[in-house]
C-alpha cells in the first residue's frame, strides 16, 4: 500500500515528538498497520535547523502547507487559535483529512469544523486535544458507542492536579505549589489558562459534546479554577475523609446537561482521589459498561504525539469516522444555579458562643441538612476585635440556587468576618 | 444504510445482556452510527421463552445459524471450547464476520482463527474476551498502535481480585473469602479456572499476542493462582507497604517476552493497588504514551455486552480491522526460571537462635540481597518440638533460577518446619 503522505504544521515540542515517534517506531507501525506513515513536509513560522525532519521538506508558510493537494493528511500542531483554525479549515475545505491537538479550536469551533469536514468528506482526528495519550475520544466515540452515558468526571488539567497534589501531600500553599510547578515545567509563566480552569473547560466542552450529543457549548460550561483553595481547605477535607481535585463534570439530568469545571471534594478511597502529580483521568458512567476509568499522562511531547500518531494510523487504515454531532433533541446546558451537589463550606467566624448555631439555623431554614461539621480553635490573622475560628460544614445534596441564597444570609451574619469558601462535593456513587 | 443483520449464538446472561443493550439503546446507536443493528436470529441449545428476542427468530441449532449466509455478523456467546470454536470457524469460513467473548478459543486457537478470518476477509471482534467493558483490545490495537510497549500488567480476573480484596480488607482466610465470593455470585461453584489463574492466563495470552506480536502462546504462559495466599501474607505485605494482587504481567526483555500470571506484591500507593472488589484494570507502559491505565468491570452481563456491541458497531461502520499477527522476528516466551523480580518470602521456622542468620547466609551465598525482614514471635500450630515463627523477607531483584536454588537450600535447613511461601514483587517503576 502507498505510504500515507503527512504534512505537519508546527515544529514545537509536540510536533518534534510526532517526528520522533514516527521515526523511532516506524518499523512497528508499518508491520502492525500494513502502511508507512511518511512525513513529506513540515511548516513552521520559525525554522529549527537542529530538528531532524527525516526526508521532509521545510517551509515557513503553514497556510501554504495546509492548502497543498498532494498530502493525505495535515497535522495541525501550531497551537493558538486564529491561524490554527484558518489552516485546519483550509485543509478540510480542500478535502484533506486533519489531525489536531488543539483543544481550543475544537471546543470553540467544533460545530463548524465537523460540518466542514463532513461536507468535504475529510476526517478530523482530535484525540490529542483531550488528556494526552489517554484514548478517551476513541473510547467514547467507538468502544462505548453502544452505551448511553449518565455522567463523566475527569481530572483533565495536569497543572491543576500537580498543584493540588503538592498542596495535599506537602501542605504547601497554592502560591508555593504553583511556583514549584513552574520550576518543574508543569505550569507556564502565565498559568491563567490552567489554574483558572479554562483549559479544562475546553476539554470538558469536547467530552460533553461527544458523550451527550450536546454540541460544543464552551460558553455554557461553568468554569472555576483552583486559585482560592488553601492549605487549610486541604487539611479540613482530609479530616472529613476527602481530598480536593479539580474536575470537569458532565451529567445528564432530566432538565438538561450539567457541564462544569471546578474544585471538588472527592472521597479519599475513590479512584480519582488516587490520580496524583500531573496525571489525567476520566471516569465514565455508562448504562451498559458501568464505570470505566481511563488514566495516563495528560500532556507532554511523547504522550501527545502518541495520540496524534494513533489518529494518523486510524486515517491510514481507513478506520477514522467523523463523530455524529446531530442531536435528537436540543439539549439544554443547565445553568450552575440549577445543579445539585453536596457542599463543603469554610466560614471564617468570630470565636463567639452562638456563631455556629446561627449558621446552622440559616441552613436549616433553607432546608439544607448538615452531614458533618468541624469547629476548632485556631489562632489566626486577627479580625479586628477577637479571635476567629473557621466553621467547616459538609452539607447534604442541595440545589446551588438554594445554597447561594443561604450563603448570602450566612455571609451577612455579624460573626462572619471573611469570605466564605464553598467547594462542591461529589461521591459518584452509581447512576444518578 | 441497510441495518446490520446480526445472528446470536447463545442465550445465557451475556447474550441476554446484548439483546437488552441493543433494545434499550437502539435509538442512540442508530443516531451515533448512522446504522441500525438488528438481531434477526438467535440460536441456543436451550430455549428460554421468557427472554424477549425482539423480532428475532429462534432455533436450537447454533451451527446452522453460523452457517447462514444472510447474516452480516455472527455473535458467539455460547462459551465452552469445542462447539464455540467450530461455529466461529464455520462462520469465518463462510466469510461472515464474528464477534466473540470467548477468551479460551481466542487464547488457544487465535493463530488459526485470525488466519481463517484473514483468508476469508471476515472481521473477528473479541473485545469482550478480555476485561469486560474495558476497551483494552481497541486501545492496544488502535489508539496505542503508534507505540512500542515495554510491559503491561493487569488485574484481569475479577473473582481473584474480589477474594484478595476481601482478604486484605477484612482479614478473611482464602476459604472464607472464596465462600463469600460464591454466595455473591462472583465465583462459580467450581472456582478452579478463576482461582488457579487459568482464566487470567487466557486473557494474558491475548494481551501478549497483541502488545508484543508474540503469537498466542497459552502453553508458554506461567500460571499460578491465589489458593496459597494466607491472611498472614496479606498482613505481612501490608506491614511492608504492599498489597497482594493477582496479576497478569507481560514484558519485553532482550532475551524474549515474559508472560506470567501469579500473585504479586504491589506497593500500596500504586494505581493497581487501589483496584478493589471484582474490578479489572490493565496498565500499559509504552514508549510514547507512557503509563496508561484502563479500569472497569471485568465481567457481568451488561459490561460484557457493552464490549460485544462496541465490536458490532465497529463492524457496522466498517471500522473493524483484523490485528496483524505476523511477527518480524520469532519471539521467545521466557521460561519462568529466566525472569527477574524481587521476592517476598515467608519461611516457617523454629523459634531458635541463629535460624534467621542461617537463612540470611544462604541468600547471601547466592548473591540475593535482603531489602527488608520481619521476624516476630507467634504462637502457632505446634511443629513437633518447639514454637515456630515465620521469617518474612523482602529481597532485591534476582533471577528466579537463582532464587529457586537458594530456596532448595533454605527449605532443607533443620530449622525450617514448613513449606516456604514465595510471592513475586513488582514496582512497575518506569521502563525496564
Amino acid at each position: 500500500m502507498e505510504p500515507l503522505r503527512v504534512g505537519i504544521c508546527g515544529l514545537g515540542t509536540v510536533a518534534q515528538g510526532v517526528l520522533k515517534v514516527l521515526q523511532n517506531n516506524a518499523s512497528g507501525i508499518r508491520r502492525r498497520t500494513g502502511r508507512q506513515l511518511e512525513v513529506v513536509a513540515v511548516a513552521s513560522r520559525t525554522a529549527k535547523p537542529e530538528v531532524d525532519l527525516g526526508g521532509a521538506t521545510f517551509s515557513t508558510d503553514v497556510m501554504a502547507l495546509a492548502a497543498r493537494d498532494d498530502l493525505d493528511v495535515v497535522v495541525e500542531l501550531i497551537g493558538g487559535e486564529n491561524t490554527a483554525l484558518a489552516l485546519v479549515e483550509r485543509a478540510l475545505a480542500n478535502g484533506t483529512p486533519v489531525v489536531t491537538g488543539n483543544k481550543a479550536i475544537v471546543a470553540l469551533h467544533g460545530e463548524r469544523l465537523f460540518a466542514l469536514a463532513a461536507a468535504n468528506a475529510a476526517q478530523l482526528g482530535f484525540e490529542a486535544a483531550v488528556a494526552g495519550s489517554i484514548p478517551i475520544i476513541a473510547s467514547l466515540t467507538e468502544a462505548l458507542a453502544g452505551n448511553e452515558h449518565d455522567w463523566l468526571a475527569g481530572i483533565i488539567n495536569g497543572t491543576s492536579n500537580f498543584i493540588l497534589s503538592a498542596m495535599a501531600e506537602q501542605g504547601q500553599s497554592f502560591a508555593d505549589a504553583l511556583q514549584r510547578a513552574q520550576e518543574l515545567g508543569y505550569a507556564e509563566a502565565d498559568p491563567t489558562f490552567d489554574v483558572e480552569g479554562v483549559d479544562a473547560a475546553h476539554k470538558l466542552t469536547i467530552l460533553t459534546a461527544l458523550a451527550f450529543d450536546a454540541g460544543f457549548r464552551f460558553a455554557d460550561v461553568y468554569t472555576e479554577g483552583i486559585t482560592k483553595i488553601t492549605a487549610d481547605d486541604m487539611e479540613y477535607a482530609r479530616e472529613l475523609g476527602y481530598c480536593i481535585k479539580h474536575l470537569g463534570v458532565a451529567r445528564r439530568r432530566p432538565a438538561g446537561i450539567e457541564a462544569r469545571v471546578h474544585p471538588v471534594l472527592v472521597p479519599q478511597d475513590h479512584l480519582l482521589a488516587n490520580i496524583g502529580d500531573a496525571m489525567n483521568a476520566v471516569l465514565v458512567h455508562s448504562n451498559a459498561a458501568g464505570d470505566t476509568l481511563y488514566a495516563g499522562p495528560g500532556a507532554g511531547a511523547l504522550p501527545t504525539a502518541s495520540a496524534v500518531v494513533g489518529d494518523l494510523i486510524s486515517i491510514a487504515q481507513g478506520r477514522s469516522r467523523l463523530p455524529r454531532m446531530a442531536s435528537a433533541e436540543a439539549l439544554r446546558i443547565l445553568p450552575i444555579d440549577e445543579i445539585e451537589t453536596a457542599y463543603y463550606l469554610r466560614i471564617p467566624s468570630l470565636d463567639q458562643p452562638g456563631a455556629f448555631a446561627r449558621v446552622a439555623t440559616i441552613l436549616s431554614d433553607c432546608n439544607i441538612s448538615i452531614e458533618a461539621a468541624i469547629q476548632r480553635e485556631q489562632t489566626a490573622p486577627d479580625a479586628g476585635e477577637g479571635r476567629w475560628v473557621p466553621i467547616v460544614i459538609l452539607t447534604h445534596v442541595v440545589k446551588e440556587l438554594v445554597m447561594n441564597e443561604a450563603l448570602i444570609r450566612v455571609q451577612a451574619l455579624p460573626e462572619v468576618v471573611g469570605e466564605i469558601t464553598r467547594i462542591r462535593v461529589e461521591h459518584f456513587a452509581g447512576a444518578d
